[in-house]
C-alpha cells in the first residue's frame, strides 16, 4: 500500500503544514506547483528531501488561483487548463532532475480534483496534458470518476486512491463535506480503516456494511493540527498489519 | 549568423507584436514563459509554430513581474532567483515536448538581462539553474559581461548576441537606453550594420571608429511599429550578404 | 439617454481598446479596478481624463483573474467576494478623489456580470460590497436580473441597462453569446436601435416583435475592431434624435 | 506613547502572527492592504476587530511582490509606486468606512520602508499619494530619513517611529540587520528600551552612550515566536511607568 499526501502548500513566507515529518511517513507526496500553493524554492527544499528519502514526486497540480488556494472551482476552457496543466508539470519536474529524478505521477488538487471528478472538459484536459507530458505518468484519482475513465479509456495508467479519514456512502462514494459525517476523527479508527483497505479490499461504509475498495493509495491529510501524530499512527498500524507502505510507482 | 527575437510576450487577453509573422523570420525564439509575460496557451502556440517552422526555441526566462513586464530590477536572493529561472525552464520545456523537440538555450529578459550582466548574485544564479537542468543548455548574452563570465567558468556554452539596432560606444559597450543615441532607427542603416556583423564581424561605433564584434546572434525587438517590416530587410540583407541565418544551435 | 463603455482595461504595458477615443463618446466610463484588468497607473489615467471630460467614473469590479480577463465563472464564497469588490471600489475611488470627484456607480464585469444576474450569492455579495461602501451608490445592472432584484430589496438605487449591439429574445433576454445571432454586426442598426431605446423605450426582437425596454444607460463594446467607429455612430444618431447622451447620475 | 504593530499579514489559507493577541496590546495597527500581504477578508477582519478596540487603523503599504513579502527592493518609477500607493490607500479604507472609521496614518513596509528612507524617488511617490488622498494623513517612519523630510517638505504630518528591541548607533542610526547585534532579544530589555524612550526620550546606543531619541510610537514585531509575550511586556512596563499607551492620532 501507497501512502500520499500533499505537501510544499506554504508560499513565500508562509508556511503550511510539517513537510518534513510528513516525509518520512509517507511513499508518494503531491508536490504543490507554484499555482494554487508552492514556489520555486519551497518546490527544490521538498524535491531534494523526497529524493533522498527516496518518496515519490507526484505533481499537485491546482488552479490559478492563490487567494483561494485552488479551492475555488474555476470555469477553464479546455484549453487553458490543459495548457496550466502542463506547464506546471514541467515547471516541478525541474526539480527532480535537478535531483537525479523525475516527476512520477500527477494528483489534481482541490477544486480541480473535484471537476475532474465529474467534468469531461477538465477531466479531458488533465489527461491530455498528461498525454503530452508523458504518456507512461499514472494519474493518482478517484476510482470510477470521469478522470479515471477518460485517463483509461486514453490509455493512461490510473492508481485509484482512497481515504482512510473520511466516511464512504454504501454507493461506494465519499459522504460529502458538508455533511457533518464527512470526516473520521479518531485517528485510531483512521488507522484501523487504512489496514481494512490494505489488507482486505474493503471499505465499513456509513451505515455499517461492507463494500470492496482497491485502492492503491490511500491519502493522509497534512495540514490539521495533529495531521503527523495521525500519520504516524496510520504508517505503524500498515507495518503492524504486514502492509508495509512501498510507492506505487 | 542566428536571428534572435522575443516572442510570446502577451498574457491572456493581451496581446504583444506579431508572433507569427516574426517566426517567419528569425532563426531563435526567445519565449516568454509566464513570469514576467506569457501564458500557457500562448507558450503551445508558439513553441508548436516554432517547431513547425524548425526555429530554434529558447526561454525568455524573467522577473516575477507582470506589471512592470520585468523591466524593474528586483534585489532577488540566489536562491530565489535560481529556482525561479530553473521553474520558468522546466515549464516552457514541457511544451517544447510537446511537439517533439526541447529548449534549445536560454536568454535572461529585461531587467534580469541587465542585471545578470553586471551582478555576481544575480549572474550566479542564472548559471546555477541552467547548470541543474541541463548544463549543455547555451546562454545567450552580451559578450564580456558578468553573466557571459561566469557560465564560461562554470563549462557552459554562450552564445554572443550583437544588436544591430543599437549604438556603440567605443569600448564595445550599448549606448546606454537613456541617451538619445541608444537606437538606430533608420531600417536600412539596421540592415547594413546586421550584414558588417555576420560578414566583417566589425561595428561601426557612435564615434564613427571601427571595432570587432564578434557574435553568433542578432537580436531583432519584435514589439515597436515596423518592427516586422525591419526585420525583413534585416533578413534579406543578410541573405543578399551570403550570410543566410541559421539557427546557432 | 446615459453610454457607458468599459475602459481602463490595459495591465502594465499591455493594451486594450482606445480609452482616450471612447471617453468623448461616452457619458459613463466604467474603470477596471485591477483584479480582471487595469492597474493603478491606467486607472488613474483613465480617471483624470475623465474627470476633465465630466464623464462619470464606475467601478468595474471583476474576478481576481487577470490570466483569464474575469471571463470565467469562479465559485466564490459570499465573504470573499463581497470583501473583493468592496476593496475594488475603494482602490478606484483613491483616483477618482485625486481629481476631485467620485466612483459614481458600479457595474460588474464578465463572469461577475452574469453571476450576478443569476446567482443569489454573488449577487448579494455585491449588494453586500456597495451598501458597506456607500448605499448611494447606484448600480449598473440588466433590468429583472436577480443583481436588480437584490440591490431594489436592498435600498439600492439600479440603473437599468440596455444592449443596442445585441439581440434579444421576444422575452426580453438576451441572445445567448454562443448563438449565431448573438451580435447586431452592423453599425447603422446598431444606431437605430439605440435611438429606438432612447426615444420609444421599445426594442425588435430577433423574431420581429416589438416590446419595450426601459433602460438609462446602454452599453456601447469598446474591444473590437472598429469599436470607436460603431460608438460614434451611435453618438450622433442619439444627439439626431435629440435624445443627447447624458450621464444618469 | 504609541504602540504600533504589523498585522493582517496572512493571505488566503495562509496565516502569520496573531492579530487578535496583538490587537489587544498596539494603540496602532499597521493593516497590509494586499500588494505584498493581506487579502480583503483579512482587511475586514483586522479593521472590524480594531474599530471595536479603537485601535487606529494604518495602511501598511508595499510592493507588488506576495512571494517575496515586500522585503525585495523593486525599483518601481515615480508614478507606478504613487499610484501603487495610492490603490492600496483607497482599498484600506473601504474597508474602514465599511466600520464607521478611516485610515489614519500610512507606514510603508519591508523592502518599501528602506527605500523611501534613502531614495528620493521612492520617497517622493509615497508623499505624493499621501497627497493626492488626504493631506490630513500622518505618515509613520524613520525620523531623520529622506521620507521623513520630503513628507515634511511637503506640509504633511510626520510621526517619529522607534524601535525598543534594535539596537541604535551613537549616531542614532539603527545597527544593520546584518549585524549580530541588531536585535534586542531579552524582551525585559526591550520593555526597558521602551519605557526609557517614553519617558525619557533616550536610547542606550550599542557602545553605551545615551542619546535623545524623540519619537511619538514604538513598533512592536508581532512575528516571531514569543512576540505576544514581550509586546504584553512592554505594554505592562509603559503603564507602570505612567506612559499608558494610547494612539498618536
Amino acid at each position: 500500500m501507497d501512502l500520499n499526501a500533499d505537501l510544499g502548500e506554504g508560499f513565500g513566507v508562509w508556511q503550511l503544514g510539517d513537510d518534513e515529518a510528513l516525509l518520512d511517513l509517507v511513499t508518494s507526496a503531491n508536490v504543490a506547483c507554484g499555482f494554487h500553493a508552492g514556489d520555486p524554492v519551497t518546490m527544490r527544499r521538498v524535491c531534494a528531501a523526497a529524493a533522498e528519502r527516496r518518496v515519490a514526486v507526484g505533481a499537485q497540480v491546482g488552479y490559478r488561483d492563490l487567494a483561494g488556494f485552488g479551492r475555488r472551482h474555476i470555469a477553464y476552457e479546455f484549453a487553458e487548463l490543459r495548457d496550466e496543466v502542463l506547464y506546471q508539470l514541467g515547471a516541478l519536474d525541474a526539480f527532480c532532475r535537478a535531483y537525479r529524478t523525475r516527476v512520477r505521477y500527477l494528483k489534481p488538487h482541490g477544486a480541480l480534483y473535484h471537476a475532474a471528478a465529474r467534468d469531461e472538459t477538465q477531466a479531458a484536459a488533465v489527461v491530455a496534458a498528461v498525454n503530452d507530458y508523458d504518456p507512461e505518468l499514472p494519474l493518482l484519482c478517484l476510482p470510477g470518476s470521469v478522470l479515471a475513465q477518460l485517463a483509461q479509456g486514453a490509455g493512461l495508467r490510473v492508481v485509484a486512491e482512497g481515504f482512510a479519514d473520511r466516511n464512504y456512502l454504501p454507493n461506494g462514494q465519499l459522504v460529502p463535506r458538508t455533511s457533518p459525517d464527512a470526516l473520521v476523527t479518531d485517528p485510531h479508527e483512521v488507522a484501523r480503516r487504512a489496514v481494512r483497505m490494505a489488507t482486505e479490499q474493503t471499505v465499513v461504509a456509513i451505515d455499517g456494511s461492507v463494500f470492496p475498495c482497491v485502492v492503491d493509495s490511500i491519502c493522509l491529510h497534512g495540514d490539521s493540527p495533529g495531521a503527523v501524530a495521525a500519520a504516524e499512527l496510520v504508517r505503524a498500524a500498515l507495518i503492524d498489519a504486514g502492509a508495509t507502505p512501498t510507492p506505487f510507482t
